[in-house]
Protein backbone atom coordinates (compact mmCIF):
# COMPACT_ATOMS: atom_id res chain seq x y z
CA UNK A 1 0.00 0.00 0.00
CA UNK A 2 0.91 3.43 -0.68
CA UNK A 3 3.28 5.37 2.09
CA UNK A 4 1.11 8.81 2.71
CA UNK A 5 2.77 12.08 3.32
CA UNK A 6 1.50 15.73 4.12
CA UNK A 7 2.25 18.62 1.48
CA UNK A 8 2.38 21.46 3.95
CA UNK A 9 2.35 25.05 1.54
CA UNK A 10 2.75 28.16 3.97
CA UNK A 11 3.71 31.54 2.59
CA UNK A 12 2.04 34.46 2.40
CA UNK A 13 -1.39 35.58 0.79
CA UNK A 14 -1.47 35.67 -3.62
CA UNK A 15 2.01 33.85 -3.19
CA UNK A 16 0.65 31.15 -4.91
CA UNK A 17 0.25 28.35 -2.47
CA UNK A 18 -3.29 27.03 -3.67
CA UNK A 19 -2.54 27.28 -7.26
CA UNK A 20 0.31 25.20 -7.14
CA UNK A 21 -1.01 23.05 -4.61
CA UNK A 22 -4.12 22.79 -6.80
CA UNK A 23 -1.54 21.28 -10.14
CA UNK A 24 0.45 19.17 -7.89
CA UNK A 25 -2.83 17.80 -6.84
CA UNK A 26 -3.71 16.87 -10.17
CA UNK A 27 -0.35 15.64 -11.27
CA UNK A 28 -0.10 13.17 -8.54
CA UNK A 29 -3.96 11.88 -9.23
CA UNK A 30 -2.88 11.38 -12.45
CA UNK A 31 0.06 9.05 -11.15
CA UNK A 32 -2.29 7.14 -9.37
CA UNK A 33 -1.84 8.76 -5.80
CA UNK A 34 -4.62 9.50 -3.49
CA UNK A 35 -4.66 12.85 -2.71
CA UNK A 36 -6.78 14.96 -0.53
CA UNK A 37 -6.31 19.20 -0.37
CA UNK A 38 -7.55 20.30 3.15
CA UNK A 39 -9.08 23.80 1.64
CA UNK A 40 -8.90 26.52 3.88
CA UNK A 41 -11.86 27.70 3.67
CA UNK A 42 -13.79 24.50 3.42
CA UNK A 43 -11.93 23.70 6.52
CA UNK A 44 -12.99 26.64 8.23
CA UNK A 45 -16.25 25.84 7.86
CA UNK A 46 -16.38 22.37 8.58
CA UNK A 47 -13.92 22.14 11.35
CA UNK A 48 -13.28 25.41 12.93
CA UNK A 49 -16.61 27.41 12.73
CA UNK A 50 -16.37 30.21 15.53
CA UNK A 51 -13.06 30.97 15.01
CA UNK A 52 -11.58 34.37 14.42
CA UNK A 53 -8.00 35.05 13.51
CA UNK A 54 -6.01 36.22 16.97
CA UNK A 55 -3.32 34.20 17.19
CA UNK A 56 -5.06 31.72 19.35
CA UNK A 57 -7.55 30.75 16.95
CA UNK A 58 -5.27 30.54 13.77
CA UNK A 59 -3.18 27.94 15.86
CA UNK A 60 -6.14 26.42 16.96
CA UNK A 61 -7.43 26.19 13.05
CA UNK A 62 -4.06 24.92 11.96
CA UNK A 63 -3.39 22.38 14.61
CA UNK A 64 -7.49 20.94 13.16
CA UNK A 65 -5.77 20.93 10.10
CA UNK A 66 -2.63 19.53 10.41
CA UNK A 67 -4.57 16.25 12.98
CA UNK A 68 -6.68 15.74 9.61
CA UNK A 69 -3.59 15.75 7.40
CA UNK A 70 -1.44 13.31 10.00
CA UNK A 71 -4.82 11.35 9.64
CA UNK A 72 -5.02 10.83 6.18
CA UNK A 73 -1.30 10.72 6.18
CA UNK A 74 -1.37 7.88 7.89
CA UNK A 75 -3.68 6.16 5.83
CA UNK A 76 -1.74 6.08 2.31
CA UNK A 77 -3.25 9.54 1.40
CA UNK A 78 -1.47 12.36 0.11
CA UNK A 79 -2.64 15.14 2.19
CA UNK A 80 -2.63 18.73 0.93
CA UNK A 81 -2.31 21.88 3.08
CA UNK A 82 -2.49 25.06 1.42
CA UNK A 83 -3.29 27.54 4.72
CA UNK A 84 -1.18 30.83 5.15
CA UNK A 85 -0.27 28.83 8.35
CA UNK A 86 1.86 31.87 9.79
CA UNK A 87 3.26 30.67 12.77
CA UNK A 88 6.55 28.76 12.91
CA UNK A 89 5.78 27.22 16.75
CA UNK A 90 2.31 25.92 15.51
CA UNK A 91 3.69 24.72 11.85
CA UNK A 92 6.66 22.71 13.71
CA UNK A 93 4.13 21.28 16.16
CA UNK A 94 2.25 19.88 13.19
CA UNK A 95 5.47 18.50 11.69
CA UNK A 96 5.98 16.44 14.80
CA UNK A 97 3.19 14.55 15.11
CA UNK A 98 4.03 13.55 11.32
CA UNK A 99 6.66 11.20 12.48
CA UNK A 100 8.85 12.36 9.19
CA UNK A 101 5.57 12.03 7.11
CA UNK A 102 5.99 16.47 6.55
CA UNK A 103 6.84 18.14 3.50
CA UNK A 104 6.92 21.85 3.75
CA UNK A 105 7.38 24.12 0.81
CA UNK A 106 7.61 28.22 1.72
CA UNK A 107 6.19 29.65 -1.53
CA UNK A 108 8.37 33.17 -1.48
CA UNK A 109 7.25 36.01 -2.52
CA UNK A 110 8.28 39.47 -1.51
CA UNK A 111 6.04 41.79 -0.25
CA UNK A 112 6.30 44.34 -2.71
CA UNK A 113 5.57 41.98 -5.68
CA UNK A 114 2.48 40.88 -3.87
CA UNK A 115 1.13 44.11 -3.28
CA UNK A 116 1.50 45.30 -6.83
CA UNK A 117 -0.17 41.83 -8.21
CA UNK A 118 -2.88 41.79 -5.56
CA UNK A 119 -5.35 39.71 -7.73
CA UNK A 120 -7.59 39.93 -4.86
CA UNK A 121 -7.15 43.89 -3.78
CA UNK A 122 -6.97 42.56 -0.37
CA UNK A 123 -3.44 44.28 0.17
CA UNK A 124 -4.81 47.47 -0.70
CA UNK A 125 -7.55 46.87 1.50
CA UNK A 126 -5.30 45.94 4.52
CA UNK A 127 -2.77 49.36 3.88
CA UNK A 128 -5.58 51.08 3.98
CA UNK A 129 -6.54 49.53 7.82
CA UNK A 130 -9.72 48.52 5.90
CA UNK A 131 -8.70 44.48 6.97
CA UNK A 132 -7.15 44.54 10.37
CA UNK A 133 -4.31 41.48 11.31
CA UNK A 134 -3.58 40.86 7.59
CA UNK A 135 -0.87 38.65 7.45
CA UNK A 136 2.50 40.48 6.16
CA UNK A 137 0.98 43.43 6.18
CA UNK A 138 -0.39 44.34 10.20
CA UNK A 139 -0.05 40.46 11.20
CA UNK A 140 3.58 38.32 11.36
CA UNK A 141 4.53 35.89 8.66
CA UNK A 142 7.28 33.63 10.34
CA UNK A 143 9.53 31.76 7.68
CA UNK A 144 10.24 28.53 7.95
CA UNK A 145 14.09 28.13 8.70
CA UNK A 146 14.05 24.30 7.26
CA UNK A 147 11.58 24.16 5.09
CA UNK A 148 12.29 20.83 2.35
CA UNK A 149 11.86 22.84 -0.54
CA UNK A 150 11.46 26.65 -1.12
CA UNK A 151 9.45 28.26 -4.09
CA UNK A 152 10.64 31.99 -5.04
CA UNK A 153 6.85 32.36 -6.73
CA UNK A 154 8.35 35.92 -7.44
CA UNK A 155 10.81 34.87 -9.89
CA UNK A 156 9.70 31.58 -10.88
CA UNK A 157 6.72 30.81 -13.60
CA UNK A 158 4.27 28.19 -11.88
CA UNK A 159 5.49 25.12 -14.46
CA UNK A 160 9.04 25.65 -13.26
CA UNK A 161 7.67 25.81 -9.42
CA UNK A 162 5.46 22.43 -10.09
CA UNK A 163 9.01 20.81 -12.09
CA UNK A 164 11.15 21.58 -8.79
CA UNK A 165 8.26 20.53 -6.18
CA UNK A 166 7.27 16.83 -8.26
CA UNK A 167 11.14 16.24 -8.65
CA UNK A 168 12.17 16.65 -5.57
CA UNK A 169 9.33 14.30 -4.26
CA UNK A 170 10.30 11.91 -6.96
CA UNK A 171 13.86 11.93 -5.20
CA UNK A 172 12.80 11.60 -1.84
CA UNK A 173 10.94 8.55 -3.01
CA UNK A 174 7.57 10.00 -1.81
CA UNK A 175 5.98 9.94 -5.12
CA UNK A 176 5.96 7.96 -8.45
CA UNK A 177 7.48 9.15 -11.62
CA UNK A 178 5.65 10.06 -14.51
CA UNK A 179 4.44 7.14 -16.24
CA UNK A 180 4.82 4.27 -13.86
CA UNK A 181 1.33 4.06 -12.88
CA UNK B 1 -8.29 0.83 -5.01
CA UNK B 2 -9.96 -0.33 -2.10
CA UNK B 3 -13.66 2.00 -1.70
CA UNK B 4 -13.62 3.50 1.62
CA UNK B 5 -16.88 3.55 4.06
CA UNK B 6 -18.41 4.72 6.91
CA UNK B 7 -19.42 2.81 9.53
CA UNK B 8 -21.08 4.68 12.07
CA UNK B 9 -22.02 3.32 15.63
CA UNK B 10 -24.18 4.96 17.51
CA UNK B 11 -25.81 4.29 20.81
CA UNK B 12 -25.84 4.89 24.77
CA UNK B 13 -22.94 4.84 26.56
CA UNK B 14 -21.68 0.86 27.76
CA UNK B 15 -23.77 -0.58 24.97
CA UNK B 16 -20.96 -1.53 23.50
CA UNK B 17 -19.85 0.46 20.49
CA UNK B 18 -16.08 0.72 21.37
CA UNK B 19 -15.40 -2.83 22.06
CA UNK B 20 -17.37 -3.88 18.89
CA UNK B 21 -15.88 -1.17 17.07
CA UNK B 22 -12.33 -1.81 18.30
CA UNK B 23 -12.73 -5.92 17.49
CA UNK B 24 -14.05 -4.80 13.92
CA UNK B 25 -10.73 -2.63 12.93
CA UNK B 26 -9.12 -5.63 14.34
CA UNK B 27 -10.45 -8.25 12.15
CA UNK B 28 -10.37 -5.90 9.14
CA UNK B 29 -7.27 -4.64 9.35
CA UNK B 30 -6.39 -8.30 9.03
CA UNK B 31 -7.95 -8.85 5.99
CA UNK B 32 -5.97 -6.11 4.25
CA UNK B 33 -8.08 -2.59 4.71
CA UNK B 34 -6.93 0.54 6.29
CA UNK B 35 -9.05 1.76 8.84
CA UNK B 36 -9.26 4.84 11.41
CA UNK B 37 -11.14 4.92 14.82
CA UNK B 38 -11.82 8.27 15.23
CA UNK B 39 -12.11 8.39 19.16
CA UNK B 40 -14.55 10.25 20.77
CA UNK B 41 -12.16 11.28 23.14
CA UNK B 42 -8.95 12.40 20.84
CA UNK B 43 -11.43 13.82 18.78
CA UNK B 44 -12.92 16.12 21.13
CA UNK B 45 -9.12 17.43 22.02
CA UNK B 46 -8.08 18.03 18.25
CA UNK B 47 -11.05 18.98 17.00
CA UNK B 48 -13.53 20.33 18.75
CA UNK B 49 -11.84 21.79 22.52
CA UNK B 50 -13.97 24.54 24.20
CA UNK B 51 -17.04 22.77 23.25
CA UNK B 52 -19.44 21.56 25.77
CA UNK B 53 -22.18 18.70 25.73
CA UNK B 54 -25.49 20.90 24.89
CA UNK B 55 -27.77 19.79 21.47
CA UNK B 56 -25.53 22.49 19.86
CA UNK B 57 -22.00 21.80 20.92
CA UNK B 58 -22.72 17.76 20.56
CA UNK B 59 -24.43 18.43 16.82
CA UNK B 60 -21.32 20.62 16.14
CA UNK B 61 -19.10 17.88 17.23
CA UNK B 62 -20.70 14.90 15.39
CA UNK B 63 -20.96 17.21 12.45
CA UNK B 64 -16.81 17.38 12.41
CA UNK B 65 -16.54 13.51 13.27
CA UNK B 66 -19.02 12.99 10.32
CA UNK B 67 -16.59 15.35 8.12
CA UNK B 68 -13.73 13.51 8.69
CA UNK B 69 -14.68 10.04 8.44
CA UNK B 70 -15.80 11.39 5.04
CA UNK B 71 -12.35 12.72 4.15
CA UNK B 72 -11.00 9.72 5.11
CA UNK B 73 -14.37 7.14 3.32
CA UNK B 74 -13.70 8.84 0.01
CA UNK B 75 -10.07 8.35 0.17
CA UNK B 76 -10.59 4.22 0.72
CA UNK B 77 -10.35 3.97 4.49
CA UNK B 78 -12.93 2.61 6.99
CA UNK B 79 -13.36 5.04 9.17
CA UNK B 80 -15.03 4.39 12.13
CA UNK B 81 -17.25 6.48 14.96
CA UNK B 82 -18.20 5.46 18.06
CA UNK B 83 -19.64 7.97 19.63
CA UNK B 84 -22.70 8.59 21.12
CA UNK B 85 -24.26 10.91 18.29
CA UNK B 86 -28.09 10.73 20.34
CA UNK B 87 -29.48 13.38 17.65
CA UNK B 88 -31.17 11.43 14.56
CA UNK B 89 -31.57 15.12 12.24
CA UNK B 90 -27.61 15.15 12.34
CA UNK B 91 -26.84 11.62 12.36
CA UNK B 92 -28.92 12.10 9.39
CA UNK B 93 -26.87 15.14 7.90
CA UNK B 94 -23.51 12.98 8.47
CA UNK B 95 -25.24 10.41 6.31
CA UNK B 96 -25.99 12.68 3.15
CA UNK B 97 -22.55 14.06 3.04
CA UNK B 98 -21.78 10.65 2.72
CA UNK B 99 -22.70 9.92 -0.58
CA UNK B 100 -23.61 6.26 0.18
CA UNK B 101 -20.91 5.10 1.84
CA UNK B 102 -22.19 5.31 5.69
CA UNK B 103 -22.98 1.82 7.69
CA UNK B 104 -25.11 3.08 10.58
CA UNK B 105 -25.12 0.30 13.39
CA UNK B 106 -27.77 0.56 16.21
CA UNK B 107 -26.09 -0.82 19.72
CA UNK B 108 -29.13 -1.27 21.05
CA UNK B 109 -29.13 -2.07 24.90
CA UNK B 110 -31.95 -1.59 27.42
CA UNK B 111 -31.33 0.74 29.57
CA UNK B 112 -32.14 -1.16 32.91
CA UNK B 113 -29.62 -3.52 32.06
CA UNK B 114 -27.07 -0.50 31.39
CA UNK B 115 -28.17 0.68 34.90
CA UNK B 116 -27.33 -2.63 36.18
CA UNK B 117 -24.59 -3.18 34.59
CA UNK B 118 -23.00 0.57 34.98
CA UNK B 119 -19.12 -0.56 34.21
CA UNK B 120 -18.05 3.05 34.58
CA UNK B 121 -19.91 3.64 37.47
CA UNK B 122 -21.96 6.92 35.36
CA UNK B 123 -25.67 6.07 35.25
CA UNK B 124 -25.40 5.96 39.08
CA UNK B 125 -23.93 9.71 39.38
CA UNK B 126 -26.02 10.13 36.05
CA UNK B 127 -29.32 9.02 38.43
CA UNK B 128 -27.89 10.87 41.32
CA UNK B 129 -27.72 14.19 39.38
CA UNK B 130 -24.05 13.88 39.68
CA UNK B 131 -23.75 14.16 36.00
CA UNK B 132 -26.14 16.66 34.06
CA UNK B 133 -27.14 15.54 30.82
CA UNK B 134 -26.87 12.37 30.73
CA UNK B 135 -27.64 10.48 27.33
CA UNK B 136 -30.25 8.17 28.13
CA UNK B 137 -31.01 9.51 31.93
CA UNK B 138 -31.10 13.19 31.56
CA UNK B 139 -30.45 14.03 28.07
CA UNK B 140 -32.65 12.16 24.76
CA UNK B 141 -31.67 9.65 22.95
CA UNK B 142 -33.07 9.10 19.47
CA UNK B 143 -33.16 5.73 18.07
CA UNK B 144 -32.14 5.67 13.95
CA UNK B 145 -35.11 4.78 12.26
CA UNK B 146 -33.74 2.49 9.42
CA UNK B 147 -30.22 2.18 10.58
CA UNK B 148 -27.89 -0.44 8.39
CA UNK B 149 -27.49 -2.65 11.51
CA UNK B 150 -29.12 -3.34 14.85
CA UNK B 151 -26.74 -4.82 17.36
CA UNK B 152 -28.78 -6.28 20.53
CA UNK B 153 -25.71 -6.44 23.01
CA UNK B 154 -28.13 -7.10 25.85
CA UNK B 155 -29.44 -10.47 24.21
CA UNK B 156 -26.13 -11.64 21.67
CA UNK B 157 -22.75 -12.40 22.87
CA UNK B 158 -20.00 -9.98 21.57
CA UNK B 159 -18.96 -12.66 19.33
CA UNK B 160 -22.15 -13.13 17.84
CA UNK B 161 -22.34 -8.94 17.41
CA UNK B 162 -19.29 -9.23 15.91
CA UNK B 163 -19.99 -12.19 12.93
CA UNK B 164 -23.06 -10.87 12.01
CA UNK B 165 -22.15 -7.34 11.43
CA UNK B 166 -18.87 -8.63 9.34
CA UNK B 167 -21.17 -10.63 8.43
CA UNK B 168 -23.49 -8.16 6.97
CA UNK B 169 -20.56 -5.97 5.38
CA UNK B 170 -19.60 -8.92 3.20
CA UNK B 171 -22.51 -9.21 2.07
CA UNK B 172 -22.67 -5.94 0.87
CA UNK B 173 -19.75 -6.60 -0.49
CA UNK B 174 -18.21 -3.21 1.59
CA UNK B 175 -15.41 -5.62 2.96
CA UNK B 176 -13.16 -8.04 1.47
CA UNK B 177 -13.89 -12.10 3.16
CA UNK B 178 -11.72 -13.55 5.60
CA UNK B 179 -8.36 -14.80 4.27
CA UNK B 180 -9.08 -13.64 0.71
CA UNK B 181 -6.16 -10.73 1.13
Amino acid sequence: MDQGFTLWFTGLSGAGKSTLANLAAIELRERGHRVEILDGDEVRQNLSKGLGFSKEDRDTNIRRIGYVCQLLARNGVIAISAAISPYRSVRDEVRRVHDNRFFEVFVRCPLDVLVERDVKGLYKKAIAGEIKGFTGVSDPYEEPHNPELIIDSGAESIDESLAKLLGRLEELGHVRAKGSR
